[in-house]
């Protein structure tokens, strides 16, 4: 199968989901500057959860180069991490309107790790319908981002029982590493060439 | 006509619907565990609906591989699955929003029967376009799974009023089946390769 | 220009206009089948406009597959019907919440006139970058149904101060006649073959 | 790295803020032309907003038709323009709900700005990405309007401070100067054709 029906579909899905969490944020009830102040959290985690999207989306394109054929298991690994990923305007706005408490946080973090699970089971669908010497798997290399950010969510997670800032500051801290682009991929293709 | 806007028309409502299901999925009240327990309904029913999206769209992007030409009656055969697909946020919430009562359990089952009613008449309008002895006919063969849907359906709707929680047995087993993905068409690729 | 991004942007626009209407669709208060009953109206509305919205994505799609450039007059025709057509949820609600009174059903027949003439200030840009010879101005024709469709409207609009029934049945024997799909594209591209 | 996809992404999260900007349009309470005229101004912020957006993807359009490639610098200032731009239907609705008061319209004008500025770096990193001698960087040349808009807004900013409907002439004549077309790209597309 190709892989271009695949992509415009996520597409369209990450497309929506970076987009309609912009309904959610809370309007100021009033006109002035302290009005707006109070959406201060809100804006602060609709960016926090902007960044994730696009990080993902980024990823996810860069990933897709590669990639010359999919299949059945592909698309289904592909739309699993479509479901976390579209719970995240649910947990952002429960987090955000309950003032950041710990189980919200604890929760948004959950939902970030199960993000970053199922992103992790999407690359080994890939690997197992590229073949084991494809440019992806050796492009794709040890993927040591890749297996510390579980960890980052985990302690986010831990540390949201201490203090609720705590936990953002890992979450963001994890946002902050993938910022830097995947530069494995890049030179891959710089290297070698695209896919297809 | 060419199939590829048709494809990304259809990508494009199918990814909508199965993001904006989530605008409707109900925060809870409070901050704590017990209050994200009273969202559990939501979340299954939210869980249901993608799964079946997905397999509309899965089976949509394997079923269009094979097509070469499409002409107005597949364009509106294929509309006509989208308006029953785009029913499904109004019926998830309302079977949500009622806890599971009866009427909405069987008005679900009724709007899952319309859609894979509808699938079954883009098929023929696919098959049609296509003339009898394309690779389309012949891929979709005696299409088991597509003709056994209505009837598990049906029993969900009936068993509705005996319990609940029978109709969504019968409806989450109808999309485990689907969940093993449609093999004949990547099987007729596999040996013939793609319609262009 | 090449065409590809205005239809991918219009196809998206399209997609989330078709879908989003039925966040508006009013559920029912209670779970019973007369509860359903009082959502009746919301769905024909719906179910109209959704019809309409089709109507113009099909006859769009048919267009441009005979259109070979673009310029900065059709790309601002085109965002210009987009913007009457995102009116559609707009003026469905408010005639759906009043209950189909007087004033907003014919606002309601205002935008689908505004949407039908915009419509025809396209043709008429794309005919003037495509030159008076191309295939798009031979395919296109005398045009009588886009001639006759503002006409039709208008008489709605004018029904609608005798009884608002006559004003829908007006409504939905424009979309009617449209469902019949434009056959002058499909016959060009028969005989002569796409533009590009 | 190919543009499609970052042209594809992008064009999916300007048709969803051009559309479910409609969302946040203000329904009559009554069945009145009265009524209807209380969402005048709704209707005018809308129509405003709705321009802007096509003028980015307009000109988003027109560049991208000259770059041949994208890196991980352009990715995340794309990124970053479409963060800006979706905070517009945020700034439109609370400017829209205050009935113009000066503090939104600051913030309003703000956000415009912002967006303004990032499609600023935007062109600064694809003129990076693409070198100083590729066609992108001959064809936007000095870029007289997209120096000029900022300090229009500056000045529609400060001019809110003295009469709100002033800050709203200076963002409309921002956005009348938009809609002459960006000609240098078409003319220069015209002369040597397209990047690739």
């Amino acid at each position: 199968m190709r892989t271009s029906r695949l992509e415009a579909f996520s597409d369209g899905v990450l497309a929506i989901i970076i987009t309609i969490m912009v309904l959610e944020l809370h309007r100021p009830e009033g006109a002035t500057l302290e009005d707006l102040g109070g959406s201060a959290t809100s804006f602060l985690t609709y960016l926090l959860s902007f960044v994730y999207i696009g990080i993902y989306w980024s990823n996810h394109h860069h990933m897709f180069q590669l990639v010359r054929r999919v299949d059945g298991a592909v698309l289904w690994a592909n739309l699993h991490l479509l479901f976390w990923l579209s719970l995240y305007p649910f947990t952002t706005a429960w987090m955000d309107e309950t003032d950041l408490a710990r189980t919200p946080l604890v929760v948004y973090g959950v939902n970030l790790l199960a993000a970053a699970l199922a992103y992790y089971v999407l690359v080994l669908a890939i690997k197992r319908a590229e073949g084991p010497d494809g440019p992806f798997a050796e492009a794709i290399g040890r993927d040591v981002k890749g297996k510390v950010s579980p960890l980052l969510y985990l302690a986010g997670i831990g540390s949201a029982f201490l203090a609720g800032w705590l936990a953002l500051v890992f979450y963001a801290a994890v946002a902050a590493m993938w910022l830097v682009p995947d530069r494995r991929m890049e030179a891959y293709v710089a290297e070698h060439g695209l896919a297809d």
